[in-house]
């Protein structure tokens, strides 16, 4: 019944928005693709999130996933940065929904839970064991890495939702 | 040498975005259209995304606006209203470029200023000079005649653009 998921992880920045694609099987993960798409510092705001659309498209379209997820954006204290990530996050989960995929959300202290094991730690270490998870991996940027541990950790736990609902099923069943 | 430019205003928020259509030739308003796309609340926020998406997208498509305004948000100390209405700005700025479309962006005492004379003033006020200014304006919500304001507000911009170029091009051939 196993079969392969195609799962996109976007971590989104109006400069940057990194992106990752893994495939899983059962529980093995594998990696297919990442990278980073950039807009251009001087182009006027709404030509910045075109370029946004337009690279993410590329790849919701040229790679096909299955299901996407999206980091949850960290909210600080300066308003106008806040603002222009949301701008650029609108963008992130408006492209895998328009192509029709349910697009998942998680805390950044869920994604590093999934990936190192427990929700707090740098940026290295999200890095190393993303490695260490998918041997093959390569990223280009930060962005690139964490959109990748932004996959891993939504294959973790829509496994997980799936385990339990084998179980309830086989509960039901044995009931 | 004059010809109708047809203008959108857009006045975006998550829940409502407000759209407002306007045509100008010369110093000559005429209303078009306005009206309100909902998202529902209940929905995950790619759908509701989706959802304002895919009503802007229509009007942009059905009326072929020129340009398009939107209005800057203002932004408050809630984190989480600013990373809302980032969201839905981000849309909201999106579906005009993609469809070609110059977008300006106007501070909300600058469209007080072009709409009522004054950079303050509340929504009653703004409300009562668009239907002065355009009398066969119709609008179903504040958002959408805050977006017939914003629209009105490019107007205004524009043509001050155009005649200060006209003026220097007038200079430029006397001198």
């Amino acid at each position: 019944m196993n079969e392969t998921i195609r799962i996109i992880g976007i971590d989104p920045g109006l400069r940057r928005t990194g992106w990752g694609i893994i495939d899983v099987l059962g529980n093995s993960l594998r990696f297919v693709g990442s990278g980073t798409v950039l807009s251009d510092g001087k182009a006027e705001l709404a030509t910045r999130l075109c370029q946004l659309h337009d690279g993410l498209s590329q790849i919701v379209h040229g790679q096909m996933p299955h299901e996407a997820a999206v980091e949850q954006t960290f909210v600080n204290k300066d308003a106008v940065a806040t603002l222009k990530l949301g701008q650029a996050r609108g963008v992130a989960l408006l492209v895998p929904a328009l192509a029709g995929l349910q697009v998942a959300e998680y805390a950044p202290n869920a994604v590093k839970k999934a990936v190192i094991g427990v929700g707090h730690g740098d940026k290295k270490q999200i890095h190393m064991m993303v490695r260490v998870l998918m041997p093959k991996a390569t990223f280009d940027t930060d962005d690139a890495a964490d959109a990748l541990a932004i996959a891993i950790c939504h294959a973790h736990h829509r496994q997980s939702v799936t385990g339990r609902m084998a179980a309830a099923l086989a509960m039901a069943k044995a009931g």
